[in-house]
């Protein structure tokens, strides 16, 4: 495997679902890249188990974590404890283009 | 916890070491940032149960991981799975920002 990834090499395509690309996995880690044309949602579910992350590259979505929904943009880190609810929307142009981490592997 | 945190908020501090800065922990997994002014190195060394990235989110870095030594900037992810021999050296102006992640946490 390669050990340098540049994710705009990597950014996984839009459309009417959200965009997966994985840039590594084990059983400890997933670590990979999310891209949600506008309009496009990753309804609000839960992991019991795994902990996982976003971190914005490029766009503005609307995150919800708990109770809580927020807008966030580059830069920012939306942190989903395991048992938390969660999800992500984007609410218009351009993409949303996300590093997405999860621990462990789901 | 707050679960939205914008990295120029959380950025630690560089100097003579390597910053640091906690933005999640669990056993799961630990997110953090850290800052490398100019010369400053993370020496080679390798954890044998956790795999690690790092996401540039400023600045320039001289990686390596494994037999590989390469510059990595913004955008790119550098990534160290256990067992990997790994560093990083911040070789002129300005600071180098990094996203840092391990799992699980060490």
């Amino acid at each position: 495997m390669s050990h340098f990834k540049h994710y705009q090499d990597e950014r996984p395509s839009g459309g009417a679902k959200v965009g997966k690309a994985t840039l590594f996995q084990s059983d400890r880690l997933l670590l990979g890249l999310n891209t949600l044309s506008s309009g496009v949602e990753q309804r609000v579910h839960t992991h019991q188990d795994e902990d996982k992350f976003y971190h914005v590259l490029e766009g503005q979505g609307e995150f919800t974590v708990g109770t809580e929904t927020r807008r966030a943009g580059p830069g920012e880190t939306v942190l989903a404890p395991a048992g938390v609810p969660h999800g992500v929307r984007n609410p218009e142009e351009p993409d949303l283009i996300l590093l997405m981490g999860m621990a462990p592997s789901p």
